[in-house]
């Protein structure tokens, strides 16, 4: 059977463009002598719809879709994932479903059983698992036909009490279709392949997987979509990070060299372009722009941007002050220049002075601390905000991951902007993200690579005045928010006693800030963000 | 049996102090002659401890906890809530359970089979349902212990295929027993009892109810704990938004005069000053800061926040522009009199002047716009940062829902500060609120509940120049919001397209803005926050 693996780019909540182009591309895969389309999970609605579920006229919306491509499905199969009500009245009102389509009608739904709720997930917000369990049949081959975590039930940490497969197993399937929404981080793509292969293995069947593109807020689609044969082998796999459709043919397997693996920093910045282009494109802005304060943050910032916006789409802004170095202006306008942009410079020494002869009065001769630093901060995002208020330009953010964990950062100030590009990066690897930029000659400066790190926000001010070196904090930090250990466990990993308890306390401490913190371009196994939700009224352990 | 009632306050994570305030509840229950004591669910952890759950050494301090308590339980029984592992490989980790302490161990564990993840709710995010089921013995009786969801799988549309007490009752239990978190809004004490009379009824069981009482950040606990005969009469009933420990006999059930039923904003009036207070005391905060600008919003916060903190401890700053009328700063002067409170006042001019003097050139020629009316906002959101980073106080937010519905704020500005007061009141429900705290004479003046609101960031303004009338706004907002109607049934209930359609574009445009927004004070069944979860990028319905 040839079938089409449909791995598309949807836009939440667009049932006009999204249905447009599923129709499209079962036309194509038609003439191109696809037997049956595949489309990923939800692709009707996209990926997550959250709470538009909570509204009764959004799923039928999406029903409403779904009948109107089956119109498009004669002489075709289509597998189609939407949301469907729950006809029975226990449980909860919805499924997560896959719509069979064939002679320009629904011809039968397969609901998704394991439900993923951590993390990023919500899903049991939404859905009532399946219950009942049968294959489909689609020219002759019997389909074992699978939402996405229904594959993903872990050997050695079950998170389900049963799989799907075993239940479907017994009507002897000839293949494995999975749909699913499986958004990307760096270490995703072969944990997928792993899953998928021991599936492949243990049922002896060839296994076909398609998966979204695109990115749709914080959560970033990587595609990968692929077809594996009954050892596991990958025979054909689909491009990463772009709309891809690839015919298979089930009889003739036909290997294909597959897609290079990227490295990490390849991927990531892969990711990171395609989250910033989708966050303009979908929701139809066109320029963004951002403080460019010298430093390595705004400096990577600045180069994804141009890359994903265009160099005449981004207007970054230089806002030095009394305790800004020579060299921060030097570099940044060495860097606008590397990139092709007009950089904008508004000094702020007049208005902070205005905003501490109106302070100070209030001050009650207390010395020079975090507060007027933070005016500094503020004005600055107040500046680069009237900017964008006044010419419709969206602000992105360049704090980092390892500063927003530890607080190292200032709320309404370098804390503003729309969408955060890098603060699912630690400190290191926003480094090392420079440097592969930098691949193939120098975009960023290398003075920005090397000086130290610092907030210039009171005279001679580093970074490392405030926090540890920054490969020993993002070290404890990745054991405590990746690894989720605690204090002690920490500790037996041989790191000093104050160095954790204060790295902790730190990250504790600033939850209240991260919570008013905007969506973070999602790149590792646990952001900040959806995929973490921490008590802010709350005594922390150690 | 004689049955102690511990509804407590807990602070979540904070063992030492949760575990010696229930040790010495026992031992006052031990001397009451009491045979068992009740606490809430999850009250060795406190509720909701969220992500804290992903962490095992969180829940092994919580078993280390029970165990410390059990060792107090000789001579009584104690039922306490607690998250358990999970000891089968199959499943989530962990489950939440009630420990059944006695003789100094731990005797029974039962636990929870409903797990609520809807709305506020995220329950299955970390536990595994129960699958099995019996009854409880103590001193003779029989119980059907249950926590919380078990009881509330409602009979027109229940969102569970079955309820465990259906699994309970054919081993014949003689009481019902319920600890619970149960959250507070304006509607949810009828809405509790009618589920828990319906419970009473239809197994003609007498029914122990425990909740918390305090307040969680966003999350209010009214408390409301009671003991019901078997006919779902209250025989007797705790305080509401305070601790409270009452002992109730369930062989001689004495009918005492049950708490008056408190109306909606006497309700919402405990429920935020109780809010204010547990913020505070359980992050170690002592004073709170607020911009006061003459209008109904900030003078509502202020009265709120004198009444929870102390007038000693709120500091309210008026930061006139050369857009405020001169009312704005009497009526504030008034208020603050009123109030015993002590208003700074910073104009804001000069700074203003300073900002667009540096922002002009890059102003290109365009007319004053909201650009312009956001740098006001937030050079007021930076002064009184300013004053909260120099003197530690908390920035208490003023935006009521309404404006927060339409995005009528400015992210940075009036939409700054660590906890929103009153961001699930209704601009109509906050005149009420005002209405009801000037009951016994006037705090809030009357000039500022009459005139017409404005923002008053360019001359002459009036919100009704932008927004529809604040009635007319709200009941569409709330049939958007709380009833989760699209477009085609709002109109359908009457009113204008025009308007629906422009009240529901302001609505989804924002969302962005409320993602950035502080944690708001839940007083509504449906209150912006982690209940409400929307694509930020997105097509909007309607």
């Amino acid at each position: 059977m040839k079938i089409a693996l449909a791995q598309v780019n949807c836009h939440i909540g667009n049932f006009e463009s999204n249905s447009a182009k599923f129709i499209s591309i079962i036309h194509e895969a038609m003439s191109g002598g696809a037997h049956l389309v595949v489309f990923p999970e939800l692709a009707v609605s996209g990926y997550p719809p959250l709470d538009f579920l909570d509204y009764h006229h959004f799923t039928a919306e999406c029903l409403h879709a779904v009948e109107q491509i089956a119109e498009h499905c004669t002489g075709i199969t289509v597998i189609m994932g939407s949301p469907s009500f729950n006809p029975v009245k226990e449980g909860k009102n919805l499924f997560n479903s896959a719509f069979v389509l064939s002679n320009g009608k629904i011809s039968q739904v397969v609901h998704k059983t394991l439900l993923p709720t951590y993390d990023v997930f919500d899903e049991y917000r939404y859905f009532e698992p399946n219950h009942e369990f049968s294959c489909i049949e689609v020219n002759g081959e019997k389909i074992a036909l699978t939402i996405c975590e229904d594959l993903w039930n872990e050997e050695d940490d079950p998170m389900y009490r049963f799989s799907p497969m075993d239940k479907l197993i017994p009507e002897k399937p000839t293949l494995i279709i999975n749909i699913a929404a499986s958004p990307f981080d760096y270490a995703h793509a072969e944990k997928r392949k792993a899953i998928l292969k021991r599936n492949a293995e243990k049922f002896s069947l060839p296994l076909v997987y398609v998966n979204h593109t695109g990115a749709q807020t914080d959560l970033i689609f990587d595609g990968g979509s692929l077809f594996m044969n009954a050892k596991g082998e990958v025979v054909q796999e689909l491009k990463y990070f772009e709309e891809d459709i690839q015919i298979i043919d089930t009889a003739q397997p036909e290997f294909r060299t597959p897609s290079v693996a990227a490295s990490k920093f390849e991927r990531i910045h892969q990711a990171l372009v395609l989250g910033i282009r989708d966050y303009f494109t979908k929701l139809n802005f066109k320029q963004a722009t951002l403080g460019l304060s010298g430093g390595v943050d705004s400096a990577l910032v600045l180069a994804l941007a141009v890359e994903a916006l265009g160099k005449e789409n981004v207007i970054p802004v230089m806002m030095p002050s009394p305790f800004s170095s020579g060299h921060s202006v030097d570099d940044s306008v060495e860097l606008a220049k590397n990139l092709g942009v007009d950089a904008v410079k508004i000094p702020i020494e007049n208005i902070y002075n205005e905003f501490i002869n109106a302070a100070d009065p209030f001050f009650k001769g207390k010395p020079f601390d975090v507060a007027e630093e933070n005016i500094q901060a503020r004005i600055r995002g107040t500046l680069v905000m009237a900017l964008a208020n006044k010419h419709g330009y969206v602000l992105l953010n360049t704090s980092n991951k390892s500063e927003l964990a530890v607080g190292y950062g200032t709320l309404y100030g370098d804390m503003a902007g729309g969408l955060s590009v890098i603060g699912d990066l630690y400190k290191t690897e926003v480094y090392e993200l420079c440097r592969y930029i930098n691949r193939n000659g120098e975009i960023i400066p290398e003075n920005i690579l090397t000086k130290a790190p610092s907030a210039e926000l009171r005279p001679g001010q580093k970074d490392s005045d405030s926090l540890p070196e920054y490969d020993l904090l993002d070290s404890v930090l990745r054991l405590y928010i990746e690894g989720q250990l605690g204090y002690d466990q920490i500790l037996q990993q041989g790191y000093d006693e104050k160095l954790v308890s204060r790295v902790l306390q730190m990250v504790n401490r600033n939850e209240y800030k991260r919570f008013q913190f905007a969506p973070i371009l999602r790149v590792s196994p646990k952001a900040f963000g959806r995929g973490r939700r921490m008590p802010l009224v709350a005594k922390y352990l150690g």
